[in-house]
């Protein structure tokens, strides 16, 4: 069986034996989302695939074009629920000065500059350990609010419905720690978290995810400008076929040091990402 | 070493190990949050813990003032965030018609009525399979919101800080599925999480909690006039003393037969209730 097919069954056995009637993705307009939205209306079918789409006042304008473009591709029902009024009451925003009169690109512009100035090797190093000074802390809480809103909200749709949130974290992700902590990680059924993100573009390729969506620069979308990359600081090919070496258990010679180390380093860090829920019994972590 | 000082050295040691600065705790004026404040205090001291009142429209009104008396006792710094603007902005009162100009001991008893009116063994089975008309869907829907925006609120406070969010779980109710997914069971330290619920007890007695808070019902809060032992359908002392011999492969005779059924009855509904992130990988569940 080809793996998208063996993903498709999985999950609706898994929806089947649970008995959920149907399924809720946030769609982002990024690979991973439309990757998982194309399998799971293989499993179960367009007509119980709901759609759900949460821009924010930092969101990308292209992310609402793209989302819905991938909904229109999938054929799936979608609800749009702007969060920028959410996130305000929780308080969120006061933890950024708004940006309202400062065209986007200046924004971006800002932003990278910002983040190449400060060490560039320990942005998500430091993120990984919770670490640094109160405004790197703010910045934090308040990136990471966002994606458990999120959360929230694809839970509220779906246990309406008795329907699974489905989430699309991949592999490289998880091992990374390249995710929020009861955000984006927290779903029902994970159908490609075995995947690494090389391995999603090639799924992507074969599921005919439109070209657009495959070719643009993977982003969290959280603060403007900033790219996956960005963050990782070593690109998906090189961060997969090192990880993959180290998964295997296979030997690193070959492999530029420098790239081994900002893989060692992210992985020792990720460990405090990782961990939850940390106890002194058998259901502990 | 009795049962409290494993408890706080163990919390020590998480702290120091991934250097929080200090700890966060959701008071919620019940006796596991007073306990877990206790526990915390010891372990860390009190001036490095912050509770945090999250109350809402559906609140009891003892429930802010026990609260802050739990803080009072335990001398901590406490901040009052009351999250119905946040829930509204959800939009999870939409699901449940305002109850503004009625008062609270008739909504009680309104709600215990149709509770009782329900079939009585039902409605946490029914839960736990995410199972119910559209009604019962959005009943559920509506109540887990609730503790699922308490966890976003407890991160955001808890992130700006670098603090650990302790959470206040307890054995009796992961084994039984007695938690909202990604709400209440979405912590870094989980400090009671081996402890059955009448453990808790004797604990809190140790610990010298104010008689008031152990003595009151144990309740969700999350519906007016809702105790626990009203949904789970069985007494704690019950329910803890059968657990304790199925987990410890004991000999079930002599028991309520009834009972025994009951707690059986829920181990198997609480399966999907556990359930999270299935997948194909070995990341997964």
């Amino acid at each position: 069986m080809c793996l998208k097919d063996e993903i498709a069954s999985f999950m609706k056995s898994m929806i089947v034996t649970h008995r959920y009637r149907g399924a809720v993705i946030g769609i982002s307009g990024g690979i991973d989302s439309a990757v998982v939205g194309a399998l799971t209306v293989q499993a179960i079918g367009k007509e119980k695939v709901l759609g759900l789409l949460l821009p924010e006042r930092d969101s990308a304008p292209e992310t609402l074009k793209d989302s819905l473009m991938i909904c229109d591709y999938l054929g799936i029902d979608r609800i749009v629920k702007p969060i920028t009024g959410i996130l305000r009451s929780v308080g969120v925003y006061r933890l950024q000065p708004p940006a309202l009169f400062i065209p986007r690109k200046i924004q971006e512009k800002y932003v990278r500059n910002k983040l190449k100035a400060m060490t560039k090797d320990d942005i998500f190093l430091q993120d990984l350990r919770n670490n640094g000074d109160q405004t790197f802390l703010k910045g934090l809480a308040y990136y990471r609010a966002k994606h458990r809103v999120r959360m929230v909200c694809l839970y509220l749709e779906a246990e309406k419905r008795n329907f699974a949130v489905v989430g699309a974290s991949n592999h490289t992700e998880a091992l990374t720690g390249f995710y929020v902590k009861w955000g984006d990680d927290s779903a029902d059924i994970e159908p490609i978290l075995h995947l690494y993100k090389t391995q999603v573009y090639q799924l992507a390729q074969e599921l005919g995810i439109p070209e657009k969506i495959r070719t643009k620069a993977p982003s969290p979308d959280l603060i403007p400008g900033i790219t996956d990359e960005d963050v990782l600081g070593i690109s998906y090919t090189e961060l997969d076929s090192i990880l993959m070496k180290i998964e295997g258990g296979q030997d690193l010679s070959g492999m530029e040091p420098e790239k081994i180390q900002r893989v060692k380093q992210i992985l020792e860090a990720a460990e405090k990402r990782n961990l939850r829920n940390l106890s002194l019994g058998k259901l502990g972590n």
